[in-house]
């Protein structure tokens, strides 16, 4: 008797949406949000540390694809949508999972945008709609592994994915290691969108956090324009922090 | 004897930079302008009147294109940089200047983005990197000419110009608007990116207006997730008046 083939499963926190994604190359974008559970990195300053450091371990689900297209389409309830953000945690922990998810999100007319660090490939990041790759600078404690992401730059840009590379910026340390990054690409002749994104020293207070944010862009502008390496790079903040602070689910 | 051909010249107000973008397709990116003189169109709400109500006739220059480049060169002074922005007025109202313009830039290595209302065509859009087609909505109190419009557009995706449609936020009638504009290329099968930006209500002011964009953006954002004719779009402030107020020049 032939062995009934699994349906692989996702292992998420949460969805929600319709919301507006706040930051990097669809800025302002509607989208609905998927967030995976696990990591392969721990930053010291990253936004969603409950998705890796088991604070919320017993909130994780796991579901096929199609039910969590479901539950997306639940939670949008009465309103439709276009675009899904696949966020984690590290999204590319996911394998074939994730592949038939953006499969049935295609099919049903919705685009897929994922962010990862770029320190696993998947071969399903082909079929990603707006892809960033967000290497990780000196202030998160990690370290880059530049044979990885070297592979998936080439194989990305080689395939002419929709893609960009996204640096978070807290300190000095920071923009040399994205100014290194941006010019080790550029001296191979590739044109992808650079981003410099403010991070957020304080992602789970409730105070206000607006001027903060604020003066910080204010900080990274001023270094943008007097930086000639800094010449092709789009700075931005998050938006959606500066708008609604820390809240989570939106 | 032949006559000789004379060189066309640029109709322009002024130039600065570098500096950031801080709306649109390319927002947060390192720039520098060109804001031409004139304007075909009198918004009620616009935030550079001074380059058409005749208050700073009295400055505006006539350059060759050559001599326009030079000017952005001595202006950013020992800072270099890699992309132009131009802006008005409407700088569809400059003919073959414009055009030589946009080819010493490029033979320089410095991309050109250009802003226009969409009520002039020039061929030369054809060689703009990121171009914003800004139809302006009935708080403006100006009309569309849809003729114009359409056979814009046509083009623009024929040729498979990066552009986009952004149309300025202020009310309900302006949102009505951009609904069916969108509509209307989408029914098309256009697949362009639409965004919406928040106007400002008082470009004129020294007051903080930070906290009232802010508001205004949470606003649009309110609105945009809860509206499914609103699926495709990206929902944007202008940044620089977020962080710089209605400083001029930068």
């Amino acid at each position: 008797m032939e062995k009934k083939k699994r349906t692989p499963k996702i292992n998420y926190l949460e969805v929600f949406g319709p919301t507006i994604q706040g930051e990097g190359m669809v800025i302002g974008k509607k989208t609905m949000f998927l967030r995976t559970y696990g990591c392969d990195y721990s930053c010291d300053w990253c936004d969603t540390k409950y998705t890796w450091d088991g604070s919320e371990k017993h909130n994780m689900k796991r579901a096929t694809p199609q039910e969590v297209f479901d539950e997306l389409k639940e939670t949008a309830g009465d309103k439709s949508f276009s675009h899904l953000t696949i966020s984690g945690g590290n999204p590319a922990l996911q394998k074939e999972s994730m592949s038939q998810l953006i499969d049935i999100c295609h099919e049903n007319g919705v685009k897929v945008g994922l962010e990862t660090q770029g320190s696993i490939w998947q071969d399903w990041f082909y079929k990603i709609d707006d892809l960033t790759i967000s290497p990780k600078p000196p202030s998160s404690l990690m370290k880059t592994n530049f044979l990885t992401l070297d592979d998936m730059v080439d194989k990305l840009v080689a395939e002419n994915v929709n893609f960009s590379i996204k640096i978070v910026y807290f300190n000095e340390d920071d923009l040399r290691y994205a100014k290194d990054l941006f010019k080790r690409y550029k001296d191979k002749g590739y044109d992808i969108p650079y981003y410099l994104s403010v991070g957020n020293a304080t992602p789970y207070t409730s105070d206000d956090i607006t001027k903060q944010l604020i003066d910080k862009l204010e900080e990274l502008w001023d270094l943008v324009m007097n930086d000639e390496e800094l010449n092709d790079v789009q700075a931005l903040p998050q938006l959606h922090a500066i708008v609604w602070g820390n809240a989570r689910g939106v």
